[in-house]
């Protein structure tokens, strides 16, 4: 490995607020040559529009990244990226590719992590305030305390009703899509009234729905919704302490 | 509520390096009167030292945290820094009550938030990078991708052949004192091969285990376990990428 090369950084810009972006995610935007961003449906735009004060008039290279399930696509798709950003990291540029929330939480960055290091490169993960921490801070509770676990369940996983059977604390994670039909669920359940929603944390748009039984109106790709098996323990707690 | 009247930020430090303090976390910091950190066992002046650069000479209040599972004991300790607290708050102090990681994540910070609520002051709570995300950032895992879920586990709950059997990728905190028992149960589980092990992350004593079969010595209070289910499939995933 060439010193003259560059490095990639996967950057966590968190949740919404620039505010909530790291120190080190600051120096290293504003130490970048080139500020890389996955540009797909939700993403793209919401995460260069985080960082747009730390970058000013920096080179942007958008790296296409299809909404699909097929493999076969993807791959193409992230073999192309991967192949752009290395020829830049060969003249030596530093890179900062910027992510919503965590890079390790159901993000895209991994695609062109696991590419880069196969191809030599050096490639560093640099962490940031994930989505659910910003919207319990919100709401003003615990994600979990104590001994309780804490689940987190993305959209996308087939079965809804073994999550919530969990023995633990839940984040239903972009739940947007699938919102009247949480909501319906976790009425029959008898346990919407310990769940409560937030769209768009922090960024434009924002509502914040202590209770999610009340919630009204539609709610986009970044809904929150996080489900506290303390809640009905909280009254409690609260009259302990008078 | 009196607008003279200060207000306490509970302020998530992240998990070690000074760099992952926010933006805004710093901002807050450098604008406080007053510094409060929790004074246990493990925690005090891990929080105090990560935020030494950014505090200077400001006063620093230490609330004694009992690390006791006594209420009564727990109750009395929390009344009187929650009495310390809105005593300074009253005379217009800006207070920072630093504390390890994110606050809404198995932070004590609670205890005294919703203590300071009740009494009618300010209290907000500033979001921070989690130790888990850090952990996994340092190993170059996510923690969760696709329709993975994630479970985060407690070493206080008290059934780990359960979190084990879940359906989800696992983050075991604090598992120092456990980590022989967790090894071995893992071991007979065939799962040790999937098992990470990171201590003290982003702290003076760092270990970074990728296998955490090979892992030897002793681990301190900050030890966290990884257990990925997608680790079998990741060298097909690798391959799939040349």
């Amino acid at each position: 490995m060439s010193s003259g090369k560059g490095t990639l950084y996967g950057i966590g810009v968190g949740p919404g607020d620039p505010e909530l972006l790291t120190v080190k995610a600051v120096r290293l935007l504003q130490a970048a040559d080139v500020i890389a961003a996955p540009n797909s449906g939700g993403e793209s735009r919401t995460a260069l529009n985080i960082v747009k004060e730390y970058i000013e008039d920096k080179p942007v290279l958008l790296c296409p990244t299809p909404m699909t399930r097929d493999r076969e696509t993807l791959n193409r798709a992230w073999e192309d990226n991967a192949q752009q950003i290395c020829a830049l990291l060969g003249q030596g540029k530093q890179i900062a590719f910027v992510t919503l929330g965590d890079p390790t939480v159901y993000s895209t960055y991994f695609y062109l992590h696991r590419r880069v290091l196969a191809r030599g490169y050096r490639a560093e993960i640099v962490p940031g305030v994930p989505s659910f921490c910003a919207v319990a801070a919100k709401l003003g509770v615990p994600l979990c305390e104590g001994d309780e676990r804490l689940l987190v369940v993305p959209a996308s996983h087939g079965d809804l009703a073994d999550s919530l059977d969990a023995d633990a604390n839940k984040v239903l994670m972009k739940a947007g899509r699938q919102l009247g039909t949480l909501k319906e669920t976790l009425r029959q359940r008898g346990e919407l009234e310990d769940a409560s929603l937030v769209v768009n944390c922090g960024l434009p748009g924002e509502q914040v729905w202590p209770s999610f039984a009340q919630a009204e109106g539609d709610a986009g790709y970044f809904s929150l919704v996080l489900l506290r098996q303390g809640e009905q323990t909280e009254h409690r707690k609260a009259g302990e302490t008078e």
